[in-house]
């Protein structure tokens, strides 16, 4: 999938919902358990009921890794379900990867080429060689780490040189010179909102991919007013608000509702913005 | 495994040798791929070889993701052969893992409890509550990357502040109030030789996981001349010159040999360094 792919989906379905596949064994409904895959099976149920309103989907690795090979088997199923019924929805594993070249090109391999991923979530700290692997596939996207929305971002993205420039914003300046936003993005979280407006001057055309709406505290509206861009440019994922919404036999209907509500303020926010 | 545990075992085997389990389905031997699973019968082949020489074993996750839910299960089998044969050898899962704090919840349930890795490589970009998960478990062990052995370290891991302090040593710093080294190491590339004197000053009797011996072009003698303490206290990992030493029938005996030359230099250096 590519930039103008994403930007035709976020218009025409008056969105920029991306919804978050943090599924937990724990927290699926009860009846799902007797299932062989109940965890399979929780995703699809969501996922159908939410297509309507998301323009994509996150699979938050470390989920399905904790269950061993039988989550890695969930993961693969969810994937190629999703790519396989639903082709122009954009599919992110959001794993955090990122080493020394030979590896990360095989991390790029695991997720692009033995599955059907669209974008992967790297993070930067061992630099160029680090990501350049996984730039090498067409149209497929890194979403660099920036400014992430959990408290430990203080420690070290707020590290500051002697001339007044944080470490995420060396992040985002220098990896400009690796791809452009055909194959970049960034993670900034809702949490930080208070930064988009500076990351934006850095970054006017990226796609930024924003976690920390919902259960985190971040602000839709916020993230919108500093984030949105002429494309939209924003991808605002929500997981736990949507796929726990309820836990009873109607989890889809209650997903799609809430999924629906975030859709109706996210058209009027891009009206408001005249994207659409 | 604890700390006391691992100094016995360098003591004891009069090396601090990790092999490195990069195991990639093109590079092993021909013979070994009509096997059900050619992965792990290399990984348990090369273990046998070389665990006489050996303190630990690392296991690059990303050549096993690579190849999906069946790498996963190499991977699997891998861990729990060593785990149950040779219990005495430390075992990392090298996955450069970290997230925000319920996800990393997740990474660390999925190497610690899930399967019997001692420790674990953990990205420190995140911050605080992106490694705080991995250090609830008792004898197990965050290997944090300070500095790595790549080229692309040299883009943000030397960011230097106002006080003149790399980003790589505000990360030590900081991250020695999170544990101490009973449950934290440090990754410093062999490449970067020249800084071990400045990092064994922060870090006087923590582990260092030292990749980049052999192929990368790092110095054993130099490693060893500036990373050596009273314990020992380093873990140094080599893995292609050793695993692909032979790729024939006899590839066993071909590593073995490889792996014993590199532990008699090591006893050497233990002791000229009065260390045994």
């Amino acid at each position: 999938m590519n930039y103008n792919q994403l930007v035709e989906q976020i218009k025409q379905k008056e969105s920029f919902l991306c919804v978050g596949l943090d599924t937990d064994i724990n927290k699926i409904p009860e009846f799902l358990k007797i299932l062989n895959d109940p965890i399979f099976a929780f995703n699809k149920g969501i996922v159908e009921a939410t297509a309507e309103y998301s323009i994509a989907y996150k699979i938050n690795v470390a989920f399905y890794e904790a269950l061993g090979k039988k989550g890695w088997e969930s993961l693969e199923k969810t994937a190629w379900h999703i790519k396989n019924n639903y082709p122009n929805i954009f599919l992110i594993a959001d794993a955090k990867r990122g080493d020394i070249g030979n590896t990360s090109a095989q991390y790029a391999k695991a997720f692009f080429h033995t599955l059907p991923f669209d974008a992967v979530t790297v993070a930067p700290y061992m630099g160029s060689d680090s990501v350049k692997p996984f730039l090498e596939y067409e149209n497929k996207f890194v979403i660099l780490l920036a400014l992430t929305s959990n408290e430990g971002a203080a420690d070290f993205q707020y590290f500051e040189n002697n001339e007044f420039e944080f470490l995420f914003e060396k992040v985002i300046k220098v990896s400009q010179q690796w791809a452009d936003k055909e194959k970049m993005m960034y993670v900034v979280g809702a949490t930080r909102a208070e930064m988009l407006e500076q990351i934006r001057k850095l970054v006017p055309d990226h796609f930024l991919l924003i976690p920390g709406v919902g259960a985190q505290g971040g602000s839709l509206e916020e993230v919108a007013k500093y984030g949105l861009n002429a494309n939209g440019g924003l991808i605002v994922n929500l997981s736990r608000n949507i796929i726990y919404a309820g836990n009873q036999e109607d989890f889809r209907e209650q997903s799609a509702a809430v999924a629906k509500l975030i859709q109706m303020k996210m058209r009027t926010l891009l009206e408001n913005h005249r994207i659409i």
